[in-house]
């Protein structure tokens, strides 16, 4: 993201840019994606001018966009990391949550500040919810306050929060761990693992169990059981 | 609650005179809520004296009481921060766990007594499980050992411990940074954001977008972004 | 668990070995079980020499297994605790994710390596997303890399890591408080708290409200509420 003097607001605009970015890299051989963001703000969250313009049907649009932006850091085959250099809020903030993994340096800052307005952090509390503790979601939500990087790290909605100058090290390092392995399998497992999450015990063990099963006989797999018995390198299909 | 020789167990009294202090404070115009308690024991959770003369319909009934006082808890427009200054248990754990907000002083404690006993804090482990990991929250159920305010606030089933002497003070504090907005979206937040948990990412982004895309023409969301954009100090509507 | 040259694998043998113990402990009067292993490693998951044999039906069928074996850890009245002394990994993981509770030695290590191979631990993901927070799940799932047992600890996925010579004495200690009480009501307990997780609170109240209605007037729970009212020490019945 790289609109640092809009603070990289998540504007109409960037949001295209974003999925646009996405669609495009789903279908390319890479394996992981780092999302950063150039200036004094990692990302500020919706753009008020796009906001104040709007009727409900406007925002609701908006949303939707923002959402689909969402639902496709999800759905692509690749791990996605954010590298988090300084403040993320609001839609900032769930963009954060929302990525696979999520490294920040020490000055980096989380909120959401919407209860601290008029209106209300609303869908940004949606993935933060799903990655801390209720009452820290409602502190965050109904105070609005920034948590500092460790903090963020210690109640689990960001990996890591390391010294700013070792942010990028700790970035590839991440990543680099998290890539390994056969792509194909990456990328099933990350969207059978979004799939499972939030449902109860048998109805996540239904879900895991068939991809499980059907992915057993892929040519990844095969590869993998076969060069672990071999003790062989292996040789991962495209 | 003021009932220290009864350890202010949650008798059928005790909780019809919270129903109706919820009630009518949702009423009124506070933005904010303490629950405390006078005594030795903040609250011990159901009065067995009520137990004990009562057969299944009539436990039915004082339990649909109880959840009734939570739930309430969480819909009242104000945010609710539990004051924790000594032992919670049973349904007193479960109280604390069911407000917005909880700081507790270092002596207090926290337990699910239940399990040691005869019976079990089946409905008490309702919102404590939504707040703690499941490990955590079997050890609280199947011990129903006492964890102190320390441990608790790591575990995420308070937001903070302090000192017993600075309790009144880290109350005030978080209440005073949890209540500034627009109380009528701060209403609207935090219901929205209980109706969002515990579901699948997709469910719960459909209630929150669809709340936010509602509530984005409300009289304090346009004076809060209006006033934002213009630099000024918001005045909130009624 | 007593492979220790198979590193305990879970093999089509030993899950049917630990279904029949589970299934005759179920039936005894025993009130806890611990859940150990010898040999370097706790367990390795699946056991490869089967895993390449079999086609998508075989492996859905082995899954099939595994999965009763996971729920009826849930489902006996016994108080199940892993006593983790080495390396869990891939179902070896998802079987101390999957016990009431779990003690390790600061030796042992936990791991979903599936990810780094050409399969993903799919299945073992399931209770390890229901102990800890999503990114650090996502970090174990994605990168296939060991935690130690400090860190288990300190995210939820065991109760607590000793040092190694102290295993021993903590578990015994953990499952002597764990195991105090009726063990009928123990055992609707833990049952009904598996059941109302991962729901909405709404639907958990309901669970859990009627659960506690109907034990109300079991002879435990009067025998209970009996004796603490009378300050006597309680007979549990049968």
């Amino acid at each position: 993201m790289d609109h640092p003097e809009r603070r990289n607001a998540l504007s109409r605009g960037m949001l295209r840019d974003l999925h646009k970015a996405l669609t495009e890299v789903a279908d390319s051989s890479a394996t992981g994606v780092v999302l950063a963001a150039h200036g004094p703000v990692f990302c500020s969250g919706h753009d008020f001018a796009d906001v104040l313009a709007a009727d409900s049907d406007g925002i609701r649009e908006l949303l939707e966009l923002c959402t689909g932006v969402m639902q496709l850091i999800h759905s692509v085959p690749q791990v996605v990391v954010a590298r988090v250099h300084a403040l993320a809020t609001a839609a900032g903030c769930q963009l954060v949550a929302t990525c696979d993994l999520a490294v920040a340096g020490e000055s980096a800052g989380f909120a959401l500040p919407g209860g601290r307005g008029g209106w209300f952090c609303h869908t940004p509390a949606v993935p933060v919810a799903r990655s801390i503790g209720r009452k820290r979601l409602m502190e965050m939500a109904l105070t609005g306050d920034v948590i500092d990087a460790r903090t963020a790290a210690d109640w689990g909605l960001i990996n890591r929060a390391v010294p700013d100058g070792e942010l990028d090290a700790a970035v590839e390092e991440l990543l680099l761990r998290a890539t390994r392995g056969s792509p194909a399998s990456k990328a099933l497992g990350k969207r059978a693992l979004y799939a499972q999450l939030d449902r109860p015990e048998t109805d996540a063990y239904e879900i895991a169990g068939e991809v499980m099963a059907a992915s057993s006989q892929s040519p990844a797999a095969r590869e993998g059981i076969a060069s672990f018995l071999g003790k062989r390198t292996p040789e991962w299909p495209e």
